[in-house]
């Protein structure tokens, strides 16, 4: 049996590749014989661009900029290996992520995408002419205007001041003056790797969908949402672009509004982007079967989480996908109508998710063997009872 | 394809019935057509005497007894229906079970199957010519010393005394004065239903085995495995019966010691006794598919546990058992070889204990829902690549 086990990493617990590894080991206890290719997938979020450049014998180049709180942190980009044009991948959660803002300082009023521009001035020093922007699991939403502040713009209020940090700032801003933009971002191509399905402004806007889980109170919300509805209409004014609903707007807190707005960045669906690179679609096509997994299956797996693309792909090929998840949440059962034929959770005890995290490798490891022991329980149904009748999976 | 669900009840939490209606429920959402069997299971433990008077219809009679810190207790016993002799069933969890005892006075020290005596008393009152007693869910290490009190035995101390309640006081225990046993004990046959791997004394003896979860400290668990040998040695010098390693012999504390020494019960595994009644082995040979469920299946499982009793009786035809489990614990693999092909659990996410307690039906249900679906997916893989070789399971 050929398994492509494709999963995507465990959000603030377990990069894609040791996902990957984990499911492998487990699947192998179960069936010893079993082929196991391990396609690990980034989507843009933490682990990107050392992901990418792994994968493509590039380089990790360390920098350190300014933090979403503005304390300096550690940094990275990658360069691509043998890339024509000269690709960076700057990874947004790298410099501005939820994980790198303290958790008493959650409030994505306050935070800044300064040290993105940071990194994209970095990678222009480094001769990139093309950079990829992996937006996810940012802790953010200041409309990408710290960003274009370390990239030179200027982003001013009614009384013509530079506008704070964050997006509470965004709430009188009148204007944005491009002349101080860093030249060489006239020559490089900026794609943004977005979830299209992540918009500026409206009830569906990246206030109201994402502000709650990087710490904004219901006040906060409503707050950073009139900010994004005023910060569109400056840049609609000025830039001349409507950012309000389109498509991958709202990426990374509005990261792809004011990066698409003021440099004219192509705002690109995440793994159209990310997926290039590992070829997934021939991997699956040689396929039995195939694994994906992620940190939660719920009602947002099917806006564009990796388990999600891995079994639209998978099911071009007519291929049976399954699904591993630390935590099976609301709406899980939405994943049936978008090809995932079955999903299993990974926890055997009831235990804080401190524990859970902790132990995620064996858990995981654990959860695959089950897994793939059930599935040969019904692979010797049919052997053993031709005449069953197996229903089709219903949405 | 033909569904049968045989679980036991999980523990302190929902009787085998509402455990296999909630399995039926989610295996029925997987696949609209199956024809599901439920066979709820109960292994002498809680629930034992409710169950079988519903599967035999016949009566369930209430008692109030004197529970195991002495305290009056609403209990019941069951009378079969159309039982040829007529037969009661007496739980002793429904008088001496370890919930019925606080949770501060979680001392087996000092708890007594008292009341159990007192169910037996009054299944002879109601005419019961043979009674079975299912053992199982003990909060008590008395060695059965209660139960014998309350039908007339004295039990005495190396001064003449009464000992008093509870396996401490075994200590100084000397001798057994049977002449005001209920005479009417003469003419009743006495089978206690057993786990049969449960001995009275040595290391794996029930003070050891069962003593911690029952609140004993390490000092109280060596304390009880004294007063087990010694009481041991009273029954053989009395009664002529070296219980000592008597399978069956620690059942619930030591009754099964107790009441075969001195009452000359006989001492039969709990499956044979309890499974006569609900014709599980035709029942597993028409099925496709066996699915059996524990509140927690691991080490202690193959030790005479449902899942493993339900195992080895399928396997005689050549079935698929699959169990599913709210905790898995250590040595949960070692169910393989007993002949479970898979397990899984019913957890969706990190929660106290309490909270999934509480919502069990619910978890069983999506549980069992998700591993057919796994299993379809395996059906589904055999059908589509016919030239798949899978591995025998591995022990």
């Amino acid at each position: 049996m050929r398994v492509v086990v494709a999963p995507s990493g465990f959000k603030e617990c377990l990069e894609a590749p040791d996902v990957a590894a984990a499911i492998a080991a487990g699947v192998r206890r179960a069936d010893t014989n079993a082929t196991v290719d391990q396609v690990p997938l980034v989507d843009g979020g933490e682990g990107s661009a050392r992901a990418m450049a792994a994968a493509t014998g590039g380089d990790l180049i360390p920098v350190t900029v300014a933090g979403p709180v503005g304390q300096p942190v550690p940094s990275h980009f990658a360069i691509l290996g043998d890339s024509e044009p000269r690709t960076a991948v700057v990874e947004m959660a790298a410099a501005a992520g939820l994980r790198l803002v303290p958790r008493d300082a959650r409030n994505p009023g306050g935070t800044t995408t300064f040290g993105v521009g940071e990194l994209i001035r970095a990678a222009l020093d480094h001769g990139a002419r093309r950079i990829v922007v992996g937006c996810g699991d940012s802790g953010t939403c200041d409309g990408g205007v710290g960003a274009l502040q370390a990239l030179g713009a200027r982003v001013l209020d009614v009384g013509g001041n530079d506008v704070g940090r964050g997006g509470d700032a965004l709430l009188d801003v009148a204007e944005v003056d491009r002349s101080g933009l860093d030249p060489r971002l006239d020559d490089v191509e900026i794609l943004l790797a977005c979830n299209t399905h992540n918009v500026l402004t409206g009830d569906q806007g990246v206030a109201r969908v994402f502000g709650p889980q990087k710490g904004a109170t219901p006040a906060q919300v409503e707050r950073l949402a009139r900010a994004m509805d005023r910060w569109a209409e400056v840049l609609r004014r000025q830039c001349g672009v409507d950012t309000r609903e389109v498509p991958g707007g709202g990426a990374s807190g509005g990261l792809g509004a004011g990066l698409a707005g003021v440099l004219g960045a192509r705002l690109v669906p995440r793994f159209q982007v990310m997926l290039a690179h590992v070829d997934l679609d021939s991997r699956l096509a040689a396929a039995d079967l195939v694994i994906t997994a992620e940190g939660a299956i719920d009602f947002q797996t099917t806006r564009g989480k990796v388990p999600a693309e891995v079994a639209r792909r998978a099911k071009r090929f007519g291929k049976p996908v399954i699904a591993l998840a630390g935590t099976i949440g609301d709406g899980a059962q939405s994943t049936y109508a978008a090809g995932i034929d079955a999903y299993t959770g990974i926890l055997n005890a009831p235990v804080p998710l401190a524990e859970a995290m902790h132990r995620a490798p064996d858990l995981i490891a654990d959860a695959a063997e089950r897994a793939l022991r059930l599935i040969l329980v019904g692979a010797s149904l049919t052997a053993a009872a031709p005449t069953i009748r197996l229903q089709p999976f219903a949405a």
